[in-house]
């Protein structure tokens, strides 16, 4: 079964918006036996018809994302009908779903609004719980291949998309799918070699693994390697993986270090803390994005001001003037602060220069000191430097501080 | 100029990564006169050989991104040379700069890195500072059209692809293009109207600006109404959204609330904390991703356990056990805690329920009480209701809070 992704939306290939449907319909497809082999991105209007009807001579599953809203610039459902030889048919039941819509928050429902409840004739409408848009399922045979396309035209906002691709379109992919071999994959997280030096030490072996698709990937800071197969083929790999790096490993199935820091805190029955400066929130906000992050996280602080580190961290006032605020002296005072005040086994605290302002020849944009302290043991500083876009200084500072703290943990 | 992006990477379309590449292209394609007409995602291996082809058939300006690395699976440098008819052949400044990075970090270069130093014969080598895969630089003139296409092959990881780009890739564009005529951007948020409805205000009158492209984009609790065309075509439509909608809009541009927020609080002189307990920090970070934060943002604290909210904010124990922690009585203490407690001007509070465990049936997952506390002013808390999935429940309450604070602001 061939899947294509075809997403429209000129936000998209302007860079107003991050095309999150990519990897999102990656996600949920995989279980499922499906893998997306090919996604095209068009903007609103015209072209979409160009990638339907490319779409429609490879694939089996199209899943088209966009254009379904009231605006002029929506016409997705047009083309799809016009492309199908359908016409267009008033549906009194979407009309009725739309109108209780607007009703429930007290609004008129406009005249824009009721082109949404036209249905290509014969396409199964799939409920919006969530949004005017109703979504369509239409099936296409092709006279000469005798091959069925099944189409799929889907809203354009996430939290449209989102759950009524897990609630109808994914049981009905279910049912069009043969049980083919259990195809699973397997990811793993290596920190503190190269790609390469990765590949030399277990790409040999795990190329011969026959049948198996071997993948390499680099994330900041570390290298994830994937395997796709049987379940046996995954076992073999595995095991050459913990034989040749387990000193390196971060985690296995490619899990984020946030999510194996939580699992690993709470089956250890233990707290963390996060004091920040530059990373501004986002260490806590990594850690609180995994459920049941509440049993091992007690508080965070982001303490932007040197006035709010000394009150609320009680770092002496005379350590930053002395030191700095960006200094390893101040990120340990930071992280100690955060055990006392919060009780907490462990505090991870950052300070640092994010920029675009605020460096000197001393201490230039992308300085960094992470510290981590324990209840019963020392306090560990680091010193990084990444002279990057603030998001990236922020997300290198992050990774760089939740993997201080997983080592601690595996020791 | 015609414009395509490739992506090449099975982690994009297995979901493993999001593909940022297309919206920080298209940000910068858009001020050098350029739009991506068309963006592919295909898996690593092969299939670049049939994306390369098409585009060519109909592209100017062609942006790979991936497959340079040193593993097996990197093979857009060898794919791009065959279907260019072009040997390759060994640079000896890139082995030496590859060399030079490994010695820096006192590793070995292996023989695989090697393999990143073959150029293209005749291509242009477009520096990386950021890693070891340099980019490349080819042009193509098809012999029937007389068109010349020039292709790009840019690294997959996004701190190297992204300096790249701006270093490297934009001065060569800015002199392929003739100047053409200024076209620019402008973007407004309206919030608290469907875009049915926003479009039924203004949309014949936008629409009657000829030549003028407009798009309309649902976002979570707002409506972005996009126009590109000469300035004098902005000037038009701005009048024309100030006139109709200047009640319901959250700012001019289409910057984000966060930034109109640390904007307007660093015009007013005024400063804001938060007290969070179901956004875990991304309200905070929200805030502290925009340049010059550290001027209004005097600090943060994500009281996620009972004990936190009693200790650091003082919200009183009695309150929470009476109410719950997830109510407006304890969204409202935890707001003037943070005043108290940071001396700032405003603060915001979150307290809720994020899912997917933790529902009752009168506190069902997505409850959320948000409250906003002025130094000099009333407590204000509204209570929403987003059952969603966790990461789309933290966003949607960060917008809302942050939208209590803009009106505040701009009373």
């Amino acid at each position: 079964m061939i899947v294509e992704v075809i997403n429209t939306g000129t936000e998209l290939l302007l860079g107003n918006t991050v095309n999150t449907h990519i990897a999102f319909l990656g996600q949920e497809l995989f279980p499922l036996g499906l893998r997306i082999a090919r996604q095209v991105t068009v903007p609103d209007g015209e072209d979409i018809r160009t990638a339907l009807t490319e779409s429609l001579t490879r694939a089996d599953i199209i899943l088209v994302t966009g254009g379904l809203g009231p605006t002029t610039d929506d016409i997705t459902r047009e083309i799809t009908a016009e492309l199908f030889n359908l016409s267009l048919l008033e549906d009194e039941s979407v009309v009725k779903s739309i109108e209780e819509r607007f009703a429930r928050r007290h609004l008129q429902m406009t005249e824009r609004n009721r082109r949404q409840a036209q249905v290509p004739q014969g396409a199964t409408v799939l409920v919006n719980p969530f949004g005017t848009a109703p979504g369509l399922y239409l099936q296409k045979r092709d006279p000469d291949s005798q091959r069925t396309s099944h189409v799929f035209l889907l809203p354009g906002p996430p939290r449209e998309l989102r759950p009524m691709f897990k609630d109808t379109v994914a049981p009905i992919l279910k049912n069009l799918i043969p049980d083919g071999p259990n195809i699973d994959s397997r990811r793993w997280l290596v920190i503190g070699l190269g790609e390469s030096k990765v590949e030399a030490i277990v790409g040999e072996d795990l190329l011969a693994i026959a049948g198996m698709e071997l993948g390499y990937c680099a994330r900041p800071g570390a290298v994830e390697v994937r395997t796709i197969g049987t379940q046996e083929m995954l076992a073999k790999a595995e095991a050459i993986m913990m034989a040749k790096l387990s000193d390196f490993m971060a985690g296995e199935g490619g899990a984020p270090l946030e999510e194996l820091i939580v699992h690993h805190l709470s089956a250890l029955k233990k707290t963390v803390a996060t004091a920040e400066s530059c990373t501004g929130g986002s260490l806590a906000n990594k850690i609180t994005n995994i459920p049941g992050a509440s049993e091992v996280f007690l508080a965070g602080f982001v303490t932007y001001s040197n006035e709010s580190k000394t009150r609320t961290l009680e770092v002496p006032a005379e350590l930053i003037a002395t030191h700095g605020a960006v200094s390893a002296e101040v990120a340990g005072a930071m992280a100690r602060g955060a055990l006392k005040v919060t009780g907490a086994d462990y505090a991870l605290a950052t300070t640092g220069i994010a920029g675009p302002g605020g460096g000197t020849p001393e201490k230039p944009v992308g300085t960094v000191f992470i510290a981590l302290a324990a209840r019963d043991g020392e306090t560990e500083v680091t010193q990084q430097n990444f002279p990057t876009d603030r998001g990236t200084f922020k997300d290198l500072t992050v990774q760089t501080a939740l993997d201080m703290l997983r080592k601690q943990l595996s020791h």
